[in-house]
């Protein structure tokens, strides 16, 4: 362990085959606040990060992380959020979207 | 939003076939420091949380939920690194582990 600087993550987006009824079962569980819904995908926030909802035949579960070199990963595309962001992957397939920390 | 307390995200944990390629590619990419590795799993540290690498034929994919009342969820199980926990999951699946506060 060291004192340097650690990236964050910013979200996880874990797939559900229904938003509205992710939101009702996450807020039902757990102290968290809805940031974002629609029938297509929602977003509740959580002390230390948010966790998404998407649906299996739109996007893919992945951890998306606050980066300083987002850009280093491919092209940054925006969002609808202002978020501007590229996806990648690890090794083993698990999805991963770089964020351009300065666009959160 | 309000200003209620929130829960917080402990852990996030994924698959992946290498434990050791893992961390070495994780720790390549971002700033995070290794909490723990063996051949069986590993858990690096974000600045707002903890990732780790698990092997699927070992565990599934999960989140990991700071809660104050973890154990209404089921008997709680100890772990080698002193946290108490239980597994449940959402109605869709997604393996969710409920982990008591006071033991992290």
């Amino acid at each position: 362990m060291s004192d340097k600087a650690l990236d964050s993550v910013h979200h996880i987006a874990i797939t559900v085959q229904d938003v509205a009824k992710a939101v009702e079962w996450y807020t039902e569980q757990f102290r968290c606040d809805v940031a974002y819904q629609d029938d297509t995908w929602a977003m509740v926030q959580f002390d230390n990060l948010a966790l998404a909802f998407v649906l299996p035949e739109q996007h893919p579960p992945h951890i998306g992380y606050a980066m300083p070199n987002a850009e280093q990963y491919g092209e940054l595309k925006p969002h609808r959020d202002g978020t501007r962001s590229v996806y990648t992957s690890d090794p083993f397939g698990n999805v991963v979207e770089m964020m351009d920390d300065q666009s959160i």
